[in-house]
Formats: C-alpha cells, structure tokens, sequence
C-alpha cells in the first residue's frame, strides 16, 4: 500500500496478515467461528516455543486465529485472566521488517522487539509496544 | 470464501472489512497510526446517529478504523473507561446478510440486531452479541 510522504514514513503495510482472538477453550471456539465464518478451521496447531495451541480461519487476503494458552504460558493466560475472551492482537504484513523497525526507532515508537525474531513457521516478526499504537498489540510479520 | 457443508451454514464471508480502534483523542491517535503504517488517514468524519467521530487507514483490501466518542456517546465512552484505548470490533463482509442472521438464528448464535439496520453510509449492517463469539463484537456489513 501507499508509502506517504505526509507520514513522513516508508512503512509499506501490504495487508491485514491476522487478527488474533484469546480463548480459554480452543475446541469450543474454534465449533463456533466454523460456524460464524461459514469458512472451515484449520487443524489445530501447538506453538510450542509460545506455549500456545492455535488454528486459523481464512477470510479474503487475511486470517482469523484463535489462540489458547498451554498449562505454563504467562501472556494470553494473563490477557484471559483479566479481560476474558477477545481481541488479543493483530499482525500487519510489511514489504521489509529492518526498514519498518528502523523507520520505527527513528521516529521514537517504543518497540518490544528491537531487532526481528523469528515467529512461528519461521517467519521475520517483530511487536510494536501497546504504548505506541493506543493499546493495540501490534505485531508485524514480514512478508515472503 | 468457502461455503462448508461442515459448519452446516450459508454463511459467506468475502473479507473483513474493517477492524475498529477506540480512542480518546481522534487527532492523536490519527498522527500515530499514520506513522505506524505508512499510509494517509482519511478525513475525520463526525457519525452523527452513532455519536462518533471516526477515521480510516487503508490496508490492503480491508480498512482499520479509528472511533472516538462525541460527548453523548455512552458505548465507546464506557468501553475506553472500563478499559482503555484498543481495539473495539471487527467488521466482516457477508454476500448476503439476511441469509447470514437466518443462518445465525437457526443455529442459536445470539444477535445484538435481529434484522439488518442502516449503519454509516447507508450500508445494511448487524451486531452479533459478544456471547456468541468468544468475547469479540463482530459487526457484519453487507456486501454492495
């Protein structure tokens, strides 16, 4: 998408990659968006190194994932805690992560992710802090 | 997207539409999200009916929203009292929205709106009630 000269940025977010939702109970989750997407789930998956079990819904370009924490998780076992069910994050896909992050410090947006790491199926991701983008966790993956 | 026999409904989602942000301070957050993603907000439009004022980010074929409450507005204002900016509703495009709610009914999925009402430029538009889909206000908006 458009890279603005009035933002003063060269972020060029292509697409809406995923948009995740906690739950404490997969299964019956995943029953039910099966249902309201009219779009079969796919297997569930366990990310081992995030200690979350996951499974997607594709809708047009983008995915809807539901996410439930495994017996030691911290993260999405707090986020369940306290809010309950519901938007966790969304991932924007971006052209090219070293320059996003770079654009990114250069423009003082706190980052949790200072440099790339690798996220699930071994794709480039990094998170944007919560207190740069008003409360939203932010995650951007790059795209291949 | 798919039709499935094994989620037993018609319902068909196209894409999602847009993903919603509650804010405080529309002009703020606008400068922020222009920066992170790279990308010229459109005009502050000012939803008279809802009592919002509202802007969007093009990404890809969906949008993200950003929603600030006018001073009467009691449900994005006690959402960003109870708990703070972030993100407030997901959007999804249905081909065919008296279909979707049928299909919604028959199967017991609890609706906000039990038939399609008139939402921002005049599009045809249902709330699902947060008890059906793990916590998350999912708006759908007919396909034109």
């Amino acid at each position: 998408m458009g890279r603005t000269s009035g933002a003063g940025g060269v972020v060029s977010v292509s697409r809406i990659n995923h948009i995740a939702i906690a739950v404490p109970d997969l299964e019956t989750a995943r029953s039910k968006y099966a249902q309201l997407l009219g779009v079969e789930p796919s297997e569930i998956e366990t990310v081992a190194d995030q200690l979350v079990r996951v499974c997607f819904f594709r809708v047009g370009e983008s995915r809807i994932e539901l996410i439930s924490p495994l017996p030691d998780n911290k993260g999405v076992a707090a986020f369940l805690a306290r809010r309950g069910s519901g938007l966790h994050h969304i991932c924007l896909e971006v052209e090219d992560l070293d320059a996003a992050l770079a654009e990114y410090r250069q423009a003082g947006i706190r980052l949790i992710d200072e440099s790339p790491r690798l996220g699930a199926s071994g794709k480039r991701i990094a998170f944007v802090h919560t207190a740069a983008s008003e409360g939203v966790l932010l995650e951007l993956e790059e795209k291949r």
